[in-house]
């Protein structure tokens, strides 16, 4: 099963694709998307052509996004709105089922403890995805979900199987 | 000039567009698209589709959103934030430009008084829309917005022609 996994942003959209085989999780690819200016629209436009080609590129089976809440800031969690639209319509658009997992739910699963930092994340990852250049935090947070993901889509299978 | 008005919504998205030809403005056609159930993914991919088919049945020159601010509440202003991609998303697509305008900015523009409620707003749509059905306040906000990019639209064109 190959997932992609996404951390979206409207500056910088993480994503990390993996294939998983059982209990073996290997490394395929991963990057960031990222748009700026002032115009909202062409932004989103280029986040949407982006995110088709890596989908097009490395054609995932699944996908799993995020689940990020901002309260601060009105106009914060707006911004993330729209780029979570993205990450979820994409996915959507090439017929994936998309996963959504809030922040500490995917730590628990990459590192063991739902409030870890980026570093204990980077360094997680890049244990459970042998040799992976990881191009920065945003990529090897999508990494984590992908890698949440897998963990959580194999329980059912597992389960089968002991039956 | 055939102008599309957005007035983004998870669950109901106004559209309306109407023709503009100097002073003169003329009511094409309105309606909502709608989603709805658990999923976020196949709603934005719904509405994305709805949009989509707006945009190539009326074939709009230019289009414009309402600028929403949600403050009380993160998990609305994530939702409004995911509907408005979709509603800067798709015109994007169509290679339209599109226009932010503030709730305020149209209600003055539309009523003339900043603070209008929505009867107000739904009653000068129909003056200046003659013969319009109205398919709920929604489509009426979105005609509202229309009408309010037709009118600042114009402004550059009438000083062009008095210089």
């Amino acid at each position: 099963m190959r997932v992609l996994g996404i951390d979206p942003g409207l500056r910088n959209l993480g994503w990390g694709v993996i294939d998983v085989d059982g209990s073996r999780l290997r490394h395929v690819a991963n990057g960031v998307c990222t748009s700026a200016g002032p115009e909202l629209a062409p932004r989103l436009l280029s986040l949407h052509h982006q995110l088709t080609e890596v989908l097009r590129l490395y054609a995932p089976e699944v996908a799993a996004v995020e689940l990020t809440f901002v309260n601060k800031d009105a106009v914060a969690t707006l911004k993330l709105g729209q780029a979570r639209a993205i990450a979820l319509l994409v996915p959507a658009q090439f017929g994936l089922e998309v996963g959504e997992y809030a922040p500490n739910k995917v730590k628990k699963t990459v590192v063991g403890v739902g409030h870890a930092d980026k570093t204990q994340v980077l360094h997680m990852v890049k244990m459970q995805l042998k040799g992976a250049e990881i191009h920065g935090p945003d990529a090897a947070d999508a990494l984590a979900i992908a890698i949440c993901h897998a963990h959580h889509a194999r329980v059912p299978v597992l389960r089968e199987m002991r039956a």
